[in-house]
């Protein structure tokens, strides 16, 4: 490494010729492969990123020129480039850096990603100000053709061709994913794909994929045919320049030297500007996505556990056996949600939308409304951009759209952009809406199960993975009924949503209650706690604003329910940890916390 | 009225002759000037669309065949045919027929619609089910112009068109907003204004308008730029097609002969099919937008009050001349949020970026980044579509974005689709977040002079009117402090958000607290009311799940505060009340309930 730990800034970096940059970029690659190896993260995305990255920093001046990676995760170069070197080691670990584009953790980094889609916005509004202020820096967004599927990145466009503003968006277009039929780019791209270079760094990845245990768990798979339509667009009707925004196209997005002088050309011009480049996302991208099983997304921090996604698939594929009506539909999230899976049994029954989750629900609502059974598989922090559709197309119509959200509560090392932390929330609230959490995988089959029935809105909240330490079978689900797993002589009583809490709980002496549902309520329960000196504690990794504690609150409080209560959750910060067990500490969603207030709560009564 | 009370289905409409359609379409626009001159409502887009209507309903099979028109506010005459013509006499009012499209009104009506750019989505759902189902009637969804700019139209089309589902998108164009320079559109559109029917059509609406009191309060004004932009699209690159979707256009959409020849043409064949009309919105829109404050909406069943978005036109001008950080952003609500004032003064630094809340919302964050003072003026059931975006991009970043949300609370006339009775429960939730709600216009004032030193994101949320009624100067805004309005030597406490709320308890004998600010709450004056016998009862325009109340509570039970408490506000069912007073008595939010729970109170306390 002759490089790598010589460059702190990108005026280090400036001092190097074109051959040092492509030797740099070289070392920076296996260092992202090595810290990925241990760490996880996204590996596909960044190596592909490299070699443009270190050219954006020899021609523009980062930090008074501002750049936004869409996303977040092709910014790793990025981060190692300004002065993150040793820190990148303890990527994506609690104290470490983040694996996201993070205005928090540097002044290298203009805004905070992690979302898709939000660089346009974001950098036209940096370039706004710029431009108020009559100042003269330059706007890089860097935008995935992918993220380009999502609808706020067309609403940006519209404004940013309308404006004028001078803006610099660099698509970053993955050679992989064109087809034969696309005209002028594919028959680029195969002449790239043929030059030696392109052979090289396919190699050089491989080798890397091949010895790595892990592989980042976000990785965006929209639709091959949206991508396609993308670049008809981009090629045949210079989609750009009909907006006003000036079109540079294609171009090698690893020819450093070639990027260099394209970007320097571009630098000063006038107005809005893509420059359109092709990158190579590494084999490795291709075999996680034929092997999907093989290379999911795990955790480093955490231990190997069940996967929600695993019963997803193989419970709605049964259900779909026996009920034609049930259609699974995913926003670009096919394989960490488990649908694959079904895809594969019933492709004619799954519709994977692209990065567009406000389409993906409204169109759930369509189907539900002629007689069918969607079920929407999405992340809980992905699902947010839906909101307005849940409540306005799905809820006020009470159309039984089902919502399978995964990557609820504490979210670990993708940190507080991925959070789960909201919906318990944001989905209580709304009329109409009952909202389920499953305490293992044989409790999500039986929810499935009974799902398909159900004719309202309905949502079933879990976590990424699940251990099964309550050996105690499942009962059967009753609509708004909890199921009671640990009983105890104490007048203690948790209720705990979802496998998680209930596994942190089980280790103390308590009635241990399952919210199975979190709305409505089981108000006969509740009622049966009634006396004086009990104590309900509840537990749930969600807001404690506005989630479940505060409606158990009520509930005792409106039904003069004589017990003391004590809601444990996530308080009102967001959570930046990067491991889900700090974040349970940190809250005090443990058995320690939970012994401690018992503790306290029998000294106080016996003392009054 | 030869046909008028004729025709009461579309099998009614199928038995006229092309010149008796025209004639049934001219008495069907004089009933909806009629009516519509009483009741309020959205005149200008549903007189535009009455010709097509007629020739949909002429070739189509309702409710067989699906039609869903975005938006809904082009819905009218699709009512009036399909049975619902004496009812419309009541159109808006409690009890009546809503003012857009209703799947719970009637089986006419495929799916329910009210906010922008559902209708591609909710259609392709419907087409999906019906090809599963192996059915073979047709879906029809009618956008405007000004709704394709929202980014969920263009996640939609994407589908679309890589679906190859069969199904027929009417793109009603807007004739009014063509600019000279667009091409094939602009000249053909330039004969058809020429032409007597267009004249005649002008001279018809131009009577019925002049005759009006009032004016429908939602009408889309997106940026002219980006229209042309689309009809650039449109016209030149055909990006509907590349889309895999088949264009037809231009054709004139109040020619009903050749519309429906066109529809018979079209109705059998395959794949998704775009047809693109032009009409005309009326020379009523035009002087609307010539005279905004003329034209403005009202809500015909309350009484005259004073407006909000006056304010914050006025103010936000003011406190720009001082402060040239200060920014305005509107997503083409320019008109009902007061912006059009702020815009006259600064135009350079005020930016409405079409229907398209999302990016809205990014592009702040991007301007508050970079050290701008952005105020965000949307309507509160509108800003739901920016609900991830304000999690993702401005609260975790802390960004100093003001959010000025009109309409929130009870919204009357305009129904179910657009009530503000969420955002105190999504906006609270969101760490970071402060919520504002003033008590009147020199409150809101106050509030805007204290906002623009503010640091951190920030919501002032308030209602279309307000009244005078409570003479009290308001003192001067403190972080989390809150005002006493009025005093009592009751040991009662009314804390209400809010203009309307605080108007109700005025009547009532208690301790009137204003709940200026809604999050953070005021702990000190809480602690204060802690007393044996005292009663709480809080106010609020919002659902009581995760809203004001339900914090107050929080409080009270973790500081051991001795008192009762009522929560007022919004149960857990959808508000489809078209009345604000109505919507208030159903709730108990009036005077008299307010009195039956102190009485009740007292009673309870002298017993005990």
């Amino acid at each position: 490494m002759a490089y790598l730990e010589k460059i702190n800034s990108p005026a280090d970096l400036k001092k190097l010729s074109i051959s040092e940059l492509k030797s740099y970029a070289e070392e920076l690659r296996q260092y992202i492969i090595t810290v990925v190896g241990k760490n996880g993260g996204h590996l596909a995305s960044n190596l592909g990123a490299v070699d443009f990255t270190v050219a954006l920093h020899y021609v523009f001046d980062c930090p008074r020129d501002k750049f936004i990676f869409d996303v977040g995760h092709q910014s790793y170069a990025h981060k190692i480039i300004t002065g993150r070197m040793a820190e990148f080691a303890r990527l994506r670990q609690d104290g470490g850096i983040t694996g996201f584009e993070n205005m928090r953790e540097s002044e290298y980094d203009a805004f905070s990603t992690g979302h898709s889609s939000t660089s346009l916005s974001v950098g036209l509004g940096l370039a706004r100000a710029r431009d108020l202020a009559g100042d003269r820096y330059n706007v890089v967004s860097v935008i995935g053709d992918g993220a380009l599927t999502g609808g706020m990145a067309y609403e940006a466009l519209n404004d940013i061709g309308a404006s004028g503003t001078k803006m610099i968006i660099v698509l970053n277009d993955n050679a992989m994913s064109i087809s034969k039929n696309v005209g002028a780019i594919s028959s680029y791209l195969g002449k790239l794909r043929l030059s030696k270079k392109y052979k090289k760094l396919k190699r050089v990845t491989k080798q890397g994929i091949d010895g790595l245990p892990i592989i980042g768990p976000y990785v965006l798979r929209a639709t091959e045919r949206i991508k396609m339509w993308l670049k008809k667009q981009l090629v045949s009707n210079k989609m750009f320049e009909q907006l006003g925004i000036k079109y540079y196209g294609v171009f090698d997005g690893h020819n450093i030297g070639e990027m260099i002088n394209l970007l320097e050309q571009i630098k000063n011009s006038k107005g809005p500007v893509i420059i359109h480049i092709t990158t190579h996302k590494g084999s490795g991208l291709y075999e996680a996505e034929m092997n999907p099983e093989k290379y999911h997304g795990v955790d480093a921090s955490t231990e190997q556990i069940h996967k929600f996604s695993d019963v997803v698939g193989e419970k709605l594929t049964e259900l779909a056996a026996r009920d034609d009506k049930i259609v699974g539909v995913s926003a670009a999230m096919m394989s960490g949600t488990g649908l694959n899976a079904f895809r594969q049994a019933y492709p004619d029954r799954c519709f994977d939308v692209g990065i567009a989750e406000q389409h993906a629900v409204a169109m759930c609502a369509g189907l539900a409304a002629a007689g069918y059974k969607p079920y929407f598989a999405v992340y809980s922090s992905f699902l947010q951009r839906g909101f307005d559709q849940i409540l306005h197309d799905v809820c006020i119509n009470n159309l039984p759209v089902r919502f399978l959200i995964d990557r609820a509560g504490a979210i670990g090392a993708d940190g507080v952009t991925h959070q789960g932390l909201f919906d318990l929330g944001y989905l209580s609230m709304l009329p109409n809406m009952t909202v389920l959490a499953p305490r293992n995988g044989e409790e999500l089959r039986k929810m499935l199960d009974w799902s398909s029935e159900f004719n309202s809105p309905l949502a079933i909240r879990y976590p990424k993975g699940y251990k099964d330490d309550i050996v105690l079978p499942s009962s059967e689900i009753v609509y708004g009924k909890w199921e009671t797993v640990a009983r105890s002589a104490e007048k203690v009583y948790v209720i705990a949503v979802g496998n998680r809490m209930l596994s942190v709980a089980k280790e103390v002496d308590c009635n241990l209650i399952s919210a199975r549902f979190v709305k409505p309520l089981d108000g006969e329960m509740l009622n049966e706690i009634n006396a004086e000196g009990n104590i309900v504690i509840t537990m749930e990794e969600n807001a404690l604003r506005g989630g479940f504690g505060e409606s158990v609150r009520t509930y005792l409080c409106e039904h003069g329910i004589r017990c003391d209560l004590k809601c444990l959750g996530f308080d009102d910060r967001f959570c930046e940890s990067l491991s889900v067990n700090t974040s349970f500490e940190q809250q005090g969603l443990t058995a320690e916390n939970l012994r401690k207030i018992i503790f306290e709560h029998k000294l106080l009564n016996k003392n009054s």
